[in-house]
């Protein structure tokens, strides 16, 4: 693809969308993309959520709490997905752990992460990844089972304000050749 | 972009390779991309070792072990990716965790790996993430100091054989409305 690096430097964090609904054939392309992402042994461990509900995604604004910036986003964007993982699948083989980390599902939800709000980006839609919140609460608000976590909830709309981007370390800083 | 789908579509895990080489200048271009990675809060706790070195990548095969299909693929590639994170910074606030998951490195990781594996794809490179390994001592051979995990081994190169992909869970069967 053409542009590829400006695509990935213009996706931004939208905390703030127009009052545009997102269709549902604009959430299928979506999740057709989240569902070719790469996963441990290709285990798939993603589960989402979409919650358009506007009485559900108020009541999940009390365990995200007043002081997060993106309280008020799950209820000002049109579509909140809630982003969970199956446990026990990503990083596991015949039910035992295979690796010092356990369960891989953290990082599976990441990879799939990326890709959903690419897609979405793509779409010329916005999101956030927000991930301070009580988990458990939210959790039982959106009656996810026991042997599923959610773990993130992204807001999605169509940007009213795209702002800068933050500052990022240069990779000069991160990489590092032959050791570390 | 045009295409977007077909373009994730399209990347696959790709364990055998041509000689050709992988250019610094086109290196830079994938992290350049990963650069711009979103993590929490900003923290970005990526690091990357890029190895070249034969002799390493020879060492690196006994803690991946000979079962795992992708051991050849770490010599066979022209350059190995190692991908580590750095401890206390993602999910955490002054020093504390803030949420059940603890340490959100693995999540923030598994972002940073998906915009690497694309943007290696979109420079017409393939690779395929290595995570079923003894990360202790393969840690040791890379120099990984004690504040940092490394987390996957990503081998890099032209593809010299393209596979099917496998198959993928309908969307529908991940997708839930309104509630799990």
């Amino acid at each position: 693809m053409e542009g590829f690096l400006d695509f990935i430097k213009t996706r931004r964090s939208i905390r703030k969308y127009t009052d545009r609904d997102v269709s549902d054939a604009t959430l299928s392309e979506i999740f057709e993309a989240v569902r070719w992402s790469p996963s441990w042994a290709n285990t798939q461990c993603w589960e989402v959520v979409v919650v358009r509900d506007p009485v559900t995604r108020e009541k999940l604004q009390d365990p995200i709490g007043p002081k997060n910036p993106a309280t008020r986003a799950i209820t000002a964007a049109p579509v909140l997905i809630a982003l969970c993982g199956r446990l026990k699948r990503s990083g596991f083989y015949n039910n035992a752990v295979t690796t010092k980390f356990g369960d891989w599902y953290m990082y599976d939800l990441g990879i799939a992460t990326q890709t959903l709000c690419l897609a979405a980006h793509n779409a010329g839609l916005g999101t956030v990844i927000v991930g301070l919140f009580d988990h458990e609460r939210a959790g039982r608000i959106l009656n996810v089972p026991q042997d599923v976590e959610l773990v993130a909830l992204i807001p999605m709309g169509y940007p009213a304000k795209i702002g800068r981007a933050p500052d990022r370390r240069d990779a000069a800083d991160f990489v590092h050749g032959e050791s570390f």
